[in-house]
C-alpha cells in the first residue's frame, strides 16, 4: 500500500489540525505523561496534537504479565484515541517524530513539519546495552507489546525445545533461563517464569521435568531492588530463593552469546536471556541540542520546560528533574510520569488563560514502592512503611488493578488473576509470530 | 539460536516417544480433527505423537472476532499440550512435514523421519486465490491468529488513515471496505466491520464520520451463504443491508489492486480488502501420491482411510468424504473435522484392541448451519427448523461459548461478549507488529 501510506503528509495533518487561530500543543507520546498532559488540557483554549508511532497506550507495570503469558496485550493496553475520546480538544496522530527544530518550533513527521505553540516531549525509555548492542538480540528487554510477546515465544519455545533436545546438555540449557538485572522488572520475570515452570506447565509435557528448571538472576550491585531499602532486597531475594530463583549479587554479565552468558571466570550454559539491566531515555532528547545527562535525559527546571525554551517541557522518564520539595530526582516510574504530566497540562492550560501566570515548580509525590515476587509474595514501602508477603502482594495486586486505564482493562485483569490464582495457571500461552514459529 | 534451533532431529522426537514397543499413532494437525482423534486414543495401547506447526489449537468459528477487535487471540486458542495434558500416552511434537511416504510408512519432518503404524492426516485448509496468488497481498484470508490480527492492523490503520487523508478520494477510498466471498466468514467479517464503524469508534475520530464507511460484500453466486436454504440467505441479505452493508451478488471480482477491485466493468476504489472467498485443502495431501478432489482435499473410503492403505486416514478440511447414511458430502466446517476425529481415533483404538474388528463406516450427524450477521443478529437452520433474528444470534452465542475448547476461553469470551454487549464496544483495538506499525 506504499502509494498511499505516503500521502498522509504532515501537511495534511496541520491541516485537519485546525485553522491556527488557537495555540497549538503538540505532546509526543501516549504513556503515562503525555496522556496525563492531554487529559488536563480538555477544555482548554487549545488544539491539542498527542503524536505516538502506536496506536495504543500500554499500562508498563503489567508487561512482565503479558511476557510470562498470564495477561494478553488487550488487557493491559487501550487505544490513544479510545483513552482521549472526551478530550474534544485532542487530535491524535499515528506517526514518529524525525526531527524536532526548538528555534523553528516544529516537530518533523516521516513527511514534512508540524508546528507548534507548546510541546511536550513524554516519549519515554527504551532498553540500554551499555555499548554491548550486539547483546540485544540474544538478550531482548520489554518495553513494548511486541517485547513481550516476544519474550514470551522465547519462553515457550525453550520448554517445546528441551522436550526433544537432542542430548543432555543442550537440554539443561534449554531448561535454564538467565535474567540480567534486579530491577523490579528482572524480580517479576524471574518470579514468574519459576512460577510457569512450577506450577503451570509440569503435567503438559512427557519427557523433562520442568519442575527442574533453573532460573537465575543477574545484579551488577551487591542487592536486588536497589531502589528499595536494604530490609526490602533482603526479603525480596529470601522469597525469591524459597521459589527456587537463583539469586547472584555483585555478578557482572562481561559477555551474551546465543549460547549463554559470561560472568567473571564462568560460562554459564543458557538458552533463554532476557534483559533488564539498564534504560536510556528516547533518542528524541538528542534531537534537541540541549544539556542531557549520561542517559540521555533531558535536564529540566523546576518548572519541566528547557532552559531558554519556556514553551518546551520534558515529563516522564525522557527528563532528569528535581522535585522541587525534596531536591530529590524524580524516579523513572509511572507516578512520576503520571505526576509530571499532569503539572505541565495545567501549567500550559493556566499559561495560555493568562500569559502572565506564575509558573509554580513541580514537585512528586512519592507513593511508594512495590514489586511483586510471585504468587502471594511481595515487598512494598509506602510512606515510611516497609512491609512484605501476602498483604504487600494483596496491595500490589489492587493497586494495579485500580490503576489501568479503561474499566474494561480492569475486569479483564481482575478476571485473569482471580481464574489464575485458583487454577495456577497461565493462559496466554501462544506462540506467535509466523515465520519463527514453525522454526523450533 | 540457529546452532541450537537445529539440533531438534526427528531421530531424538523418535528416541523420545518410545522405544517402539507399542504401535505408534501418527496425528498431523491440531485443529479439531486432531485434538479429537487423540483424546479417543487416551488410554489405548499405543503412542500417540501430535504434530503441529503451531503451538496452539485454535477455535476457528471466531476467529473473525479477533479480526474485529472484539476477542483477544489467547480468548479462542488453547496450547495444544494443555489440551491433551490428559491424554498421557500423547507426545506433542512442534514441527512442519516435510514429506510422507506412505509405502515406507514414514513422516519426515524438517531434521528426519518418524516411523507409524497409523497416521492420520488433519492439516486442515488454507486460502485459495483460484490462480491469482498475487492478490493475496492486497486480500488477505483468514485462517490463523497471525491472519486475524494482520486483518485487524488493517481495518484500524484505514481509520487512521482516512483521519489525515490529503484528498477527499484517498478518504473515501480509506472509508470502503471490501469483502470477496459471502460464505459464513465473509458475513461475519461484513457486519462486524460495519458495528466497528457505526457504533464502536465514531467518537474517537476528529475529522471524519466513521459512520460513512462503506463495506461491500461481494459474491460470485446468486446469493450469500450458499450452504444454506435460500430463505436464510434472503434474511441474512436483508438484515446485513438493514446495517448499512452493501451486498452484491453475481458480481465477479475479476481483479485485486492495492488501489482497488474490479468487478465486471467497475473499478472500485478500496483501500482495504478481505478474502473469504476459497479454500484449498492443506498441500500435505499432495505429497502422498493419492487421488484427490479438485480443491486438493484426498478421497477416502468410507472408513475415512486411504484406498489401498487401510492404516492411513484423512479428516475434516483435508477429506473429500461421503457420509455413509446419507451419501452426501462431508461438509467442510467444525463439526465434520470433529466427528471425523472422533470415529477414526476410536476405530484406531479398536483395531489396536482387536486386529480383525470390523472397521465401520463414518457417518456425518448434521447438528445444523449458523451465521451471525450482527449484534443480535444470526440466521440459524438446525434439523430442519430455520430461524434468524434475536433467538438465533443467542443460540448461536451459546453454542459456540460452550463448544470453546477450555473453560478459561469459555470465561473470557462470555465476559468479553457481556461488556461488548452492553457498551457496543470493541475493545482489542491494537495495532501490532513492530516495523508494520511505525509506518502509516
Amino acid at each position: 500500500m506504499g502509494a498511499m501510506e505516503a500521502s498522509l503528509a504532515a501537511a495534511e495533518v496541520g491541516a485537519a489540525i485546525g485553522a491556527g487561530k488557537l495555540p497549538r500543543v503538540v505532546i509526543i507520546g501516549g504513556g503515562f505523561g503525555g496522556l496525563a498532559a492531554a487529559r488536563r488540557l480538555a477544555g482548554a483554549a487549545a488544539d491539542v496534537v498527542l503524536i505516538d508511532r502506536r496506536n495504543h497506550h500500554v499500562f508498563q507495570p503489567l508487561l512482565y504479565q503479558v511476557a510470562t503469558a498470564a495477561l494478553s496485550p488487550a488487557d493491559i493496553a487501550a487505544p490513544i484515541r479510545q483513552a482521549l475520546r472526551d478530550v474534544k480538544n485532542c487530535h491524535v496522530v499515528l506517526g514518529e517524530p524525525r526531527g524536532i527544530d526548538l528555534a523553528a518550533r516544529t516537530v518533523t513527521l516521516e513527511s514534512g513539519p508540524i508546528g507548534y505553540d507548546f510541546l511536550v516531549l513524554a516519549a519515554g525509555a527504551t532498553h540500554s546495552y551499555f555499548g554491548h548492542d550486539s547483546w540485544e538480540a540474544s538478550a531482548p528487554g520489554l518495553k513494548t507489546l511486541e517485547d513481550a510477546t516476544e519474550i514470551r515465544r522465547r519462553i515457550l519455545l525453550a520448554f517445546e525445545f528441551a522436550e526433544y533436545a537432542a542430548n543432555e546438555e543442550l537440554r539443561r540449557a534449554a531448561l535454564t533461563f538467565a535474567i540480567i538485572g534486579a530491577g523490579p522488572t528482572g524480580v517479576e520475570l524471574a518470579g514468574a517464569i519459576k512460577e510457569i515452570a512450577a506450577q503451570s506447565i509440569p503435567a503438559d509435557f512427557r519427557n523433562i521435568d520442568t519442575k527442574t528448571t533453573r532460573v537465575i538472576l543477574f545484579e551488577g550491585g551487591s542487592r536486588i531492588l536497589p531502589a528499595m531499602d536494604a530490609a526490602s532486597s533482603e526479603r525480596a531475594r529470601r522469597d525469591l530463593e524459597a521459589m527456587g530463583v537463583e539469586v547472584r549479587c555483585d555478578a557482572r554479565v562481561t559477555d551474551v552469546q546465543p549460547e549463554g552468558v559470561r560472568v567473571g571466570e564462568d560460562f554459564i550454559k543458557v538458552r533463554t536471556v532476557f534483559w533488564a539491566a539498564g534504560v536510556r531515555a528516547s533518542s528524541l532528547g538528542a534531537m534537541l541540542g540541549v544539556p542531557l545527562d549520561k542517559a540521555g535525559r533531558v535536564i529540566v527546571e523546576e518548572d519541566l520546560s528547557i532552559m531558554g525554551y519556556p514553551e518546551v517541557f520534558v515529563v516522564g522518564d525522557m527528563a532528569f528533574a528535581k522535585s522541587a520539595e525534596s531536591g530529590e530526582q524524580v524516579p523513572g516510574v509511572a507516578q512520576g510520569a503520571l505526576q509530571g504530566g499532569r503539572f505541565v497540562g495545567e501549567l500550559i492550560a493556566k499559561v495560555i488563560a493568562n500569559p502572565g501566570a506564575a509558573r509554580g515548580a513541580f514537585s512528586y509525590n512519592d507513593k511508594g514502592t512495590m514489586a511483586t515476587i510471585g504468587r502471594s509474595k511481595a515487598v512494598a514501602e509506602i510512606k515510611g512503611y516497609k512491609f512484605g508477603g501476602y498483604f504487600a502482594w494483596l496491595l500490589w495486586s489492587l493497586i494495579h488493578v485500580a490503576s489501568l486505564i479503561t474499566f474494561r482493562n480492569r475486569l479483564a485483569v481482575f478476571v485473569s488473576w482471580t481464574w489464575s490464582w485458583f487454577f495456577f495457571s497461565r493462559d496466554a500461552r501462544l506462540i506467535l509470530g509466523d515465520s519463527k514459529a514453525r522454526k523450533l
